[in-house]
This record gives C-alpha cells, structure tokens and sequence, in this order.
C-alpha cells in the first residue's frame, strides 16, 4: 500500500493510498480521511460509495465532509467506482465499465474478471482499512446516485456489517431504470433473481434486520423521474414497516453542492449508530 | 450577462455568470454566492482572489465557503484569474498569461491590451455586482497565493473600498521572488517604480490608512522558502506599526485543504469588519 497523496485537513489527514487489489485484479486507489486522535485512540469508519464517473477524488475535494468527521471522530473512506487500467474491460459511454462498477459482482465476460466491486467494498477494502487505520471495527456507508445504490444495497445485505445506510439521490430501483437495465444486462445477463440482489426496492422485503436508512433528494435533481425514483422506496418501506426517513429539499439538484449542503447531517445520522452505547446493535 | 450554472446550496445561489468585460475586452466568468435572504435585505460583499492556474471554478467547489457565507450573510465573489480566450495573449507557461494575471494593470506590448486585472477587480466587477445582487455596498477582499497578493495589494491600495483584507499563503513581495519577477517583467517592463504599487511589502510604509490584515500561512507548504516570504511582511508591519495577524499553520501545505481548514475564521475575520456598527469606518 502506497501513500499517493496526503494533506493537513482540519487538524487531521486527507489521504490517498494506492493497493493492489486481489479481488479486482489491479491497482486501485482509495481515499482516507482519519481525525485527530490520540494514540491509543480507536474510531468508526463511513465509507463513501461515489456515483458514475467519479473516482476517490470527488468526494475529498467537494463534499467538505473531513470536518464534520474531525468533529465526530470518524474515519472517512472513498474508494474507488470501478476496476481500472489498460488491461480492464471498458466502454465508451459514461454508465458502463471503468467508473460504472456499480458495486456489483459481474458474472458475464468480458466484465466478470475485474468487475467485483461489491466484494471489494464488502470484504477486502475494509480489511485493509481495518489493518492500517486507528479502526474500531464499527462501520455504516452512504453514498451519492450509483453510490447511493451501492449503499443501499450493500448495507441491507450486511446488517451485522453496517451500523446505518444513508445516500444522497440514489438509484433505489436499478432493475426499473435505464442506468440499472443498462447495467445490469451487461454485468450479469439476464438473470432476474440475480438482479434482485443488487436492487433496494427488491431486497427490502425479505431483510430480517432494520438497519436506519436516511435519504436526501433534491426536488429538481434531473435524474429523478427517470433514474432515480425515490418514491418506489418510499412506497416499499412503508408496506413492509421499514424505517426510512426521505427528506426532499426543495431547489436542489444532483450535484455536489447538494451533497455539501447536508454533508453535516448525514454523519450525525451515523454517528447515533456508530457511537459507543450501541456497540451491541 | 448570462448565467451559466446555478445550484442551490445551504439554502442559498451558488452560481456562475458569463459577461463582457470593457476594462479586459473580453467575456469573462465569474461566481456569486448569495446566501438566503428577505426580498428587501442587502448585505457586505467578500471578494475571493483564486491563485494561479485557477479560474471561477476551484474557490467554489473546494473551499468549503458558502456554509458560512449563509451563516453570516455575506455575498461571495469569486473573478476567474486573468483575461481569457483565442484572442488574448498567453504563455505555454503556468506562471505568465492567462490564468496568471497577477491583479495588475500591465503596460507591455503584447499583454497591456487584455490584463488589466487590477482594474477589472477594483472598479468593474463591484459595479456589475452592485447592479444585479443584494448588495449594501460594504466590501472586503481575500485570496490565495497569487491572490492573495491581489488581496493584499488591492486592499492597501483602496482603502476607503475595502473593510479588511485577508490571505491564504499569499505572495507578499513579488518584486523579490521568481513568480514576481518574471510576471513583473513581463507585464510592466523595468519600472522598479511601478512594480513597487504592486507589492505588499513595498506597500506598507506608505499607507495612509490602516485596513486590518489577517494572514494563514501553512508551515510544509512548497512555496513558502521562495516564493511566499511571509516574513518579508511580517517585519515591514512590525516596523511601521501595521495591525497584521499571521496564523503559520503546522503540517498545512498549499492546498485546498488547508484552505477549507481555515476559511471559517477568514470569513469571520471579515464579518467583524463588514457588519453594520462599523459602517462608519
């Protein structure tokens, strides 16, 4: 693991680390907010899922979250959306291949052979994380658009792994959608029960636990109607009791400045769940 | 003038304009963040100088700013770094031409025909501003690296139009370092005597008022040895009883990052100065 890039922020460090990844097959870079801290000093960590065409710089550089993480003593991650170099398969549009991972585990050639972003944010990214940062071993994730389906499909199938699942205008039903069917088609074929698996609206009813779920969509975000649909997991939630708070903020659009203005919010939202007295959630 | 992106942001505007500068004989960008305000309020202006390479963009996607603008109801302003396009005249060098207008008005063939930022910052932009936003008229200045020269050298140059000054890293002597020198040459020929009205350091002792400085410099930046010398104005404010603050940062380098750290406390700084019981000042 090699240390690309580190700067002084908000009394702690902004990294950039670069591994090479066994479950993906290639190089990948990921970035690593870490607070001020004593030395003996453990935290949670919050991984970051980014959206389509983004990689682990957007959200260092925009969403203006290290401080909110200084304040509340937690680890910040962002890898990564998707396997990348010379030798990974790719496309020439912006929703598929390099940048368009969509946290899934591709079964169809060419994708299948780098394209395992689900295990590499599950299992091998936070073992990494857990072996070189001052980790508790406590985590949640949040996300933004493709991220935010990461997030949420990640967090409900890991209730014993993530603390709280949050996003910011995600994609809750990729199997409805022209960036999931897209994708989808191309990642795992045509196998609808595999589908399932990597769509909120499909996995939240048959989730035993209840892990928190916070939402914020802007009201004119110009992805909603088409891609983003937040409304069919609101509909979800409430027939089957899950919880789930949608706030729709009035003017705002899909960008980072819309993230930025709630940024704050949605770590105290993981914070009531990271912190020490509910340790044995 | 046209807007060319809007984005809702902590309740307020953040948006980019696209006009047609007399002074600069070109179209020029520039943002504007307006925080939420009454159909009837009208509020100080704070006027962001970007370093070189930079344009309208880096100040309002990396600073971290508008939370406080909104907070303290500030209007932000932030002027792309030089004249732009096919028709003006321009170096393959980062440091010279455009992206590198240095905030002067230059008297050489073939530059003296489009930069002329220091008028463009001074007289032009305030009145447009005044024109079409919510503004009391009130007005401070700050900036970073380059800009924080401008900042500085326009401030102490127009007292009676700027409340106070501050900078990030900014370049205090120019006429002394490699950055100034060559942009100095380029721009206003050998008149030592000319270079001297864009130095802060050279500034200093002919000031009539007393306009409050607030200075953050970051100890491991890469500039500070040869290009930045905030000591050179440290001692000539000691020396002629200038009211200058210098905060040296340990471990903050040149980036954005230190930047956003720090930029609550410049907005504060401003605040003290902009606000109505000094109105009279």
């Amino acid at each position: 693991m090699q240390c690309i890039e580190q700067h002084r922020s908000f009394d702690g460090w902004q990294a950039v680390y670069q591994h090479q990844s066994d479950v993906l097959q290639c190089a990948m870079n990921f970035s690593v907010y870490v607070p001020p801290y004593a030395s003996a000093e453990r935290m949670p960590v919050l991984y970051w899922l980014s959206g389509l065409t983004c990689n682990e710089q957007n959200f260092i550089t925009k969403a203006g979250a290290q401080k909110y993480a200084a304040e509340h003593k937690v680890i910040l991650v962002a890898p990564d959306t998707s396997p990348r170099g010379e030798t990974v398969a790719d496309d020439a549009a912006y929703d598929l291949g390099q940048g368009a991972g969509f946290y899934l585990n591709a079964t169809q050639a060419p994708w299948s052979q780098h394209f395992q972003m689900y295990d590499y944010i599950v299992h091998e990214l936070p073992a990494v994380i857990d072996a070189h940062f001052p980790s508790n071993g406590r985590q949640s994730i949040f996300g933004h658009s493709m991220g935010g389906h990461g997030a949420l499909v990640i967090g409900l199938r890991n209730p014993t792994r993530y603390a709280s699942i949050s996003a910011f205008a995600p994609i809750v039903a990729p199997s409805q959608v022209p960036w999931g069917k897209k994708a989808f088609t191309a990642y795992l074929g045509d196998d609808q029960a595999l589908w399932s698996q990597y769509d909120a609206v499909e996995l939240i009813p048959s989730c035993t636990a209840q892990t928190p779920i916070l939402i914020d969509q802007g009201t004119v975000d110009n992805f909603l109607q088409e891609q983003l649909k937040s409304t069919l997991l609101v509909d979800v939630c409430r027939e089957q009791d899950y919880p789930m708070r949608l706030n729709m903020r009035e003017g705002y659009d899909h960008s980072y400045y819309f993230i930025a203005s709630f940024i704050e919010e949605h770590i105290r939202f993981h914070m009531q769940y990271l912190t020490a007295e509910h340790a044995d959630d």
